[in-house]
């Protein structure tokens, strides 16, 4: 638990960039709000560790099975062509992995992803939909 | 098992970008040429899946086992202050993680890593070198 820690602390830091869905066993899902490609979320680990070397094998294997539920849940209902899986945050010290779903021949297809293009946002009702669509396929 | 993959075929195919250091139970893992992240590696699935929703339980443990077994021994050699893990790979279907050792105000520190930055490349010993200390290390 760290006090300056976006996944932490939830509220106003997480505000910043996310809206959360729910948790799950070992993590938090949360919506990200820049929405260039439909359906990306992030996987946030309850526990505040580095990366995924400081979790012991049955936490690891735990926080795994809910970034693949979610990654299931996104293939259901956005149908993209692939999914990628990112985990960065080099200045920050809480692990998390982007998941952000691509479809063929839409924005950066074929490359990485950005860490926030701040182009798509939403209007509340939207994400709202989207929150609902996926907790209730969670 | 793909004809056109470079993760099932090796040989010529992975030679553009990388070099095979060995397998583990289920993984090749890969020296990426590319080293301007100093350790920087693919620990890519020995299964031709597109992403770790289509494995089985057991067998994603597995490869998370892998997956988690090299950022170990990426600590420990090269001491990183962040390693970014990275699946994307839109135009192929062959599920491998990128795992790119950060280094507090070095190159691309605090952001995501491109896809290959086409920049620092070593000599044949120097491969040589890092592929035996982390094929010892493991």
């Amino acid at each position: 638990m760290d006090q300056n820690c976006s996944y932490c602390q939830e509220g106003a830091l997480l505000d910043a960039f996310g809206i959360k869905i729910c948790e799950l066993p070992m993590s938090k899902v949360i919506l990200f709000k820049e929405q260039s490609h439909r359906g990306r979320v992030i996987v946030a680990c309850k526990q505040h560790v580095d990366d995924i070397t400081q979790l012991s094998e049955a936490d690891r294997t735990a926080y795994l099975e809910d970034v693949n539920h979610v990654a299931e849940v996104l293939h259901r209902l956005y149908h993209p062509d692939k999914i990628n899986f990112g985990a960065y945050g080099d200045t920050m010290h809480h692990l998390h992995f982007h998941l952000v779903p691509k479809y063929r021949d839409g924005f950066e297809w074929g490359g990485v992803f950005a860490m926030n293009p701040q182009q798509t946002f939403l209007e509340q009702d939207e994400y709202q939909q989207m929150i609902d669509e996926i907790r209730n396929a969670l």
